[in-house]
C-alpha cells in the first residue's frame, strides 16, 4: 500500500507514525510545502519573548530522524498543487519543477491558514505579519528586534491573539489590541473575559473592542479603524482567525462544507474514495449541538490522525466529534472554555440556565490559594452540561478538564456534586468549586434559588427592586451598588424587621454564596428576593463604572 | 421539626447549615464531644511544620457565628452517651451533668476515630499520639516543641502518617515511618508506592516497612519491632488508621455492617426510623465493585450531610455511593489514587489488565515540565476503567481528577483519547498523559502490544527472554538490565540482522514509548518480542538493585 499524505504537522504526521506502526510495509511520503515538519505550532507565541528560547525546541522532530524511526519519506518544501483524483496522483512542486506522484490512499492534513482581510493599504505593507508558521515567527523575530520597532498592533483578541501580546509585552513592546467582537476571547461569555481584560490593562496592554481595522495607511505604520481612530504601528500581527486550507481539495472536487472545511464521514473519508482528510481543514461534528462545525486545534488533530491511520488498516475507529476546548494564559490570569458558551446556546436556541461559582484553588486555610470563577451554562429540565468556563490565577485548567470529562461522560448537573476529586489541602476542597457548580445548578434547576444575572440587574432595579448587600459593613469600602441597603448577613434574622415586606428584593454579597443563603432566609420569611448570581465580585469585574466607591 | 445533631464537624455541620437553607423553622440541635465544631481536620498535619501558621485558620466557623447566621444551637464538649430510640431522645453529658434532650430526627456524624492498638507498654506511655482533633494538636504541638524531642516515630505510612512525617521533618525532627504493608501507601500499588518512598528517603524520612511495632517499652521511648529491631522514639503518632465511631450506635441497638460502619438505606436511615447517619462512620457501597466498604473522607461525609438534610424535609437526593479519590504531597512528589488499586481489583477477582504511561506535566518544549508517572486498571474486554494512580511533582490532582470523573461518567479506555482537555503550552500536551493512558490501554485491549509487567520480568528472563533495549546509547549509564542488549531504536530496522529471530525477545526503552515502536518492528518482522510496560523508568522506580550501573 502506498499512502500520501500532504502535511506534516499534527494530524498528518501522527497518521503516518501511526500508520508505519501498523503496518511496516507500506510505503509512505509525506509532502509538506514549508521547511519544517512535525514543529510545536502552539510554542510559536512563547518564542517572542524567549519564554521558549531554543530555537531547536519548536522542531519536535525533522526528517531524518522521521526517516529513521519510522523508514518515511518526508519531504520539506514540496508543495502539492493539484490532485488527480481519477488517477490517483498528485502534482508536486519542489524547487520550481513539477513531478508526478502515485497514491494507493491520500491523506489530507492541510490544516488551516490565518485569515488576511483584503483591507485597503494592507498589500505591499512590510510590518503586516500573521503568526502560523515557523518562517512566520523568524520573520517577526527580526521585525521586533528592531531598534525602532516599539509600538506593536495585534488584530484580533483570540486566543492566538493574546498569547501574542502578552509575549510581546514580556519582550518589552507597547502592545494595542483590537477586537472586532464585544469583548477580547470570543468563546467566552463578556462577564468572563472581562476579568481577562482587566488583567491585560494591568499590564500596560492597550485593548480596543468592538472595533475593526478598516484600512492601513502610511505603509502600514498606521492602521484606522471603523471609528476613524488613527493607531500608529510598527509592526503589526493579525490573528483575526484561520480558515480551512481547503482549496486544494475544492480544486479537486472535494466536497466542502461549513465555511469551506472538507467534508468527511465517520472514517474520516473525503466526498472522493480512497482520499481521507484530518485536522483544522475538516468539518467535525460538535459534541453538544451535533451540528457540523470547524475546531482548529491540536487535540483533535493528532487524535484524528491517528485514527485515519487505523481506518485505512482495517481497525475501526471512527471519528466521534469534537468538543472543543481551549486555554489561554493572560499573565497571571488564566482563562479556558469547553462545549458551548452561553451566547452560543442562545443562539443555537438551547433552553438553558447558567450559574457562576466563585471558590479558591485550594482550601482557603492553606496558604497559596488563589479565587477562580466558574461559569456552567446547562439545561435546567434535563440536567445537560453545554458548556463551562473559568477564569483565575491557578488551577483553572483542572477545573474546566473536568467539566469537559463531564460532558464526554453525559454527567448532569446532578452528578458534579457527586464526583469525588483529590482532596488534601495544598490541592483542593472538601467542596471542588466543581462540586458547589453542581449544588448552586440544582438550587436553580430544583427552584429553590431564584436568580438574576449580571445584565439583568439594571432591569430589575428599573421595575422596582432594591438590591439588599449582605456582606460586612467593612467589606463595602470595594465598591457599593447604587441604592443598595446593607445589613450583614449574620445579623440579618436579628433585623428583619428593618426592611420592608412589601418592597421586592435582589440579595448580593461578595460571591454569592451568603447572598443565597439570605435569599433562603428571606423567602421562608415571606419575602419577595432573588439572588444576584456571581454577586459584587462578578458585577465588578464586568461593570465596575456602575458602582459606587464611596459613600 | 427538632432535630438533633451528633458530631459537628464534615458531615454534621453540612447537615445543620443545608436543614437551616431548606426550613428556617425547624429546631437544630448539634452536639459535640471536642471543643471544636467545623474544624479543618484536613489541615491538622501543616500546622505541626508550620506551613498553617495560624491555630484561629483551623476553626472554619464558631458557635456564635453559627448561631448568628443559620440559627444553629451548637454546644461543644456536650457528649451524647445513649441514645433511645424508642422515646425519640438523647442523654447527654456536659461537665458532668447528664440531661435529656428529645429529637424528631436525629443525625449521626460521630465520624471516625484513630485505631490506637492495644500493645505491651502503650498504657501509661506520655509520648504516644493520634492526630485527629485540635486538641490531639495542641498536646503534640506542645510534645515536638520541647528541647528534648528530637527523633519521632511515625506509626502508618498511609496517607496520614505521610503527612504527619513530612511536616515533622520540615520543622527539622528527625524522623522514622514503620508501616505494616510491604509498601507505604496500601492504596497504591508496590511500584507507585516506590517513587514515594524514594522522596522521602531523599528526604531523610527513614522508612521501615512490611514491620509492625510490637510493643513499647521504656516508658514509651522505646518502639519494638515484631522482627526485634529497636527504636529510640522521643515521641510517636500513631497513624495506622481508623475505624467508625459507632459504639453509640451499636449500643442503641443500630445495625452495624462492614468493619462496624452503620448500616443506613439510601436516605440515609439507619435501622431505627428517624435516626440517619452520614460521615466517616457508615458504610458505603463503592461505586465500581458495588461493594459495602469504609471511605473515611471529607469529601463524600460534607456531600452525605447534604443529601441528609435534603431527605428528612423531603427533597429525593439518595446516597449513590463513594469511589474513594485520595492524595497526599510528600515533599516535592504528589501522589493520588482513584478507584481501586491493582491489588484490590485482583482481591476483587476481576479481569483486569494494566498500564502505565509516563508524560509530562504539560508540553516537554515548554520550561517548568516535570514527568509524571499514571497507572490505569480496566477491563481488557469491556474496557471498564477500575482505577487509576498518578506519582509526580506537578498535575498528578488533575490527572486522577478527571480520571475519577471518567469513571464516575462509566467512561471506557476507548473515551479516554477522545477526551478534550485545556492545551496551551503552559498547561498540557496536545496528546495529555490521560490520553495516552487510553491509547496505551486500547493497544493492549485491542491485542497491538504484548506487555509484560516489572514484576513479571525475571520469570521472563528465566524462561529465556533477552532484554533489547533500544535507548541511545549514552542513556545506558543511568542503569541496564542484566544481559541486555542495546540497539538504539533509531538503528533498529537497520540491523535487524544482528538480532537472532529464534531468539525471545523483551523490549524496553526509558518510559516504554519507543520499546512499544521497535515491538511493533519486531513483530512485523517476525519476532517473539513483548513490551516491558512502563520500561526502564518504572523498573528503576521499584527494583534499582537488580540493575546494573557499570559495564
Amino acid at each position: 500500500m502506498k499512502v500520501v499524505i500532504i502535511g506534516g504537522v499534527a494530524g498528518g504526521m501522527s497518521a503516518a507514525t501511526r500508520l508505519r506502526r501498523l503496518d511496516e510495509d507500506a510505503e509512505i511520503i509525506v509532502f509538506d510545502k514549508g521547511p519544517y515538519v512535525s514543529f510545536a505550532n502552539c510554542g510559536l507565541p512563547f518564542y517572542l519573548s524567549g519564554e521558549i528560547s531554543n530555537h531547536a525546541d519548536l522542531v519536535v522532530q525533522t526528517p531524518e530522524k522521521l526517516q529513521q524511526r519510522f523508514k518515511l519519506d518526508v519531504r520539506p518544501n514540496h508543495e502539492v498543487t493539484q490532485i488527480l483524483p481519477d488517477s490517483h496522483e498528485v502534482i508536486v512542486c519542489y524547487a520550481g519543477q513539477l513531478t508526478r506522484e502515485s497514491y494507493d490512499r491520500l491523506i489530507l492534513a492541510p490544516g488551516a491558514q490565518p485569515i488576511m482581510p483584503d483591507l485597503p493599504g494592507i498589500v505591499g505593507a512590510k510590518n503586516i505579519y500573521a503568526l502560523r508558521s515557523i518562517p512566520d515567527l523568524d520573520q517577526i523575530m527580526t521585525g521586533i528586534q528592531a531598534e525602532s520597532t516599539q509600538r506593536v498592533l495585534v488584530v484580533g483578541g483570540g486566543f492566538i491573539g493574546l498569547e501574542v501580546a502578552e509575549n510581546l509585552v514580556l519582550s518589552g513592546l507597547k502592545v494595542t489590541v483590537v477586537e472586532q467582537a464585544p469583548h477580547v476571547l470570543p468563546p467566552l461569555d463578556t462577564e468572563m473575559a472581562a476579568f481577562v481584560e482587566a488583567e491585560l490593562a494591568r499590564n500596560g496592554v492597550r485593548v480596543i473592542t468592538g472595533q475593526a481595522v478598516a484600512s492601513f495607511e502610511d505603509a502600514g505604520t498606521v492602521a484606522v479603524l471603523a471609528d476613524g481612530t488613527r493607531l500608529t504601528t510598527d509592526l503589526t500581527i493579525m490573528a483575526v482567525g484561520v480558515r480551512p486550507a481547503s482549496q486544494l481539495a475544492k480544486a479537486a472536487g472535494l466536497r466542502l462544507g461549513f465555511h469551506d472545511g472538507i467534508v468527511v464521514d465517520q472514517q474520516y473519508q473525503t466526498s472522493e474514495s480512497d482520499i481521507y482528510a484530518v485536522g483544522d481543514a475538516i468539518v467535525v461534528q460538535q459534541q453538544v449541538t451535533n451540528k457540523p462545525t470547524l475546531i482548529p486545534l491540536a487535540s483533535p488533530a493528532n487524535r484524528q490522525g491517528r485514527q485515519v491511520a487505523d481506518n485505512i488498516v482495517g481497525l475501526p475507529h471512527p471519528n466521534r466529534g469534537s468538543l472543543g476546548t481551549a486555554i489561554v494564559r493572560a499573565f497571571k490570569l488564566t482563562a479556558a472554555a469547553t462545549g458551548l458558551s452561553e451566547y452560543q446556546a442562545q443562539q443555537a436556541g438551547l433552553t438553558y440556565r447558567v450559574v457562576h461559582v466563585r471558590g479558591g484553588s485550594h482550601a482557603g486555610y492553606f496558604p497559596g490559594s488563589t479565587p477562580l470563577t466558574l461559569k456552567l451554562v446547562f439545561n435546567p429540565d434535563s440536567g445537560e452540561i453545554y458548556g463551562a468556563q473559568g477564569v483565575g490565577e491557578q488551577g483553572v485548567d483542572k477545573r474546566i478538564d473536568i467539566l469537559a470529562t463531564a460532558i464526554k461522560g453525559d454527567l448532569t448537573i446532578d452528578d458534579l456534586p457527586e464526583l469525588e476529586l483529590t482532596y488534601a489541602p495544598p490541592f483542593g476542597s472538601a467542596k471542588d468549586p466543581v462540586n458547589m457548580l453542581g449544588y448552586v445548578a440544582m438550587n436553580v434547576a430544583e427552584g429553590l434559588s431564584k436568580t438574576i444575572q449580571w445584565h439583568q440587574l439594571p432591569a430589575a432595579l428599573a421595575a422596582g427592586r432594591q438590591v439588599l448587600d449582605v456582606r460586612d459593613t467593612d467589606e463595602l469600602a470595594d465598591g457599593e451598588f447604587k441604592r443598595a441597603r446593607n445589613i450583614p448577613l449574620n445579623q440579618l434574622r436579628q433585623r428583619l424587621t428593618e426592611l420592608d415586606s412589601t418592597q421586592p428584593y435582589v440579595v448580593s454579597c461578595f460571591s454569592g454564596q451568603r447572598s443565597y443563603i439570605a435569599e433562603r432566609l428571606l423567602r421562608q420569611h415571606g419575602f419577595d428576593v432573588v439572588n444576584l448570581d456571581g454577586a459584587f465580585a462578578l458585577y465588578h469585574a464586568v461593570r465596575p463604572q456602575d458602582l459606587i466607591y464611596q459613600r
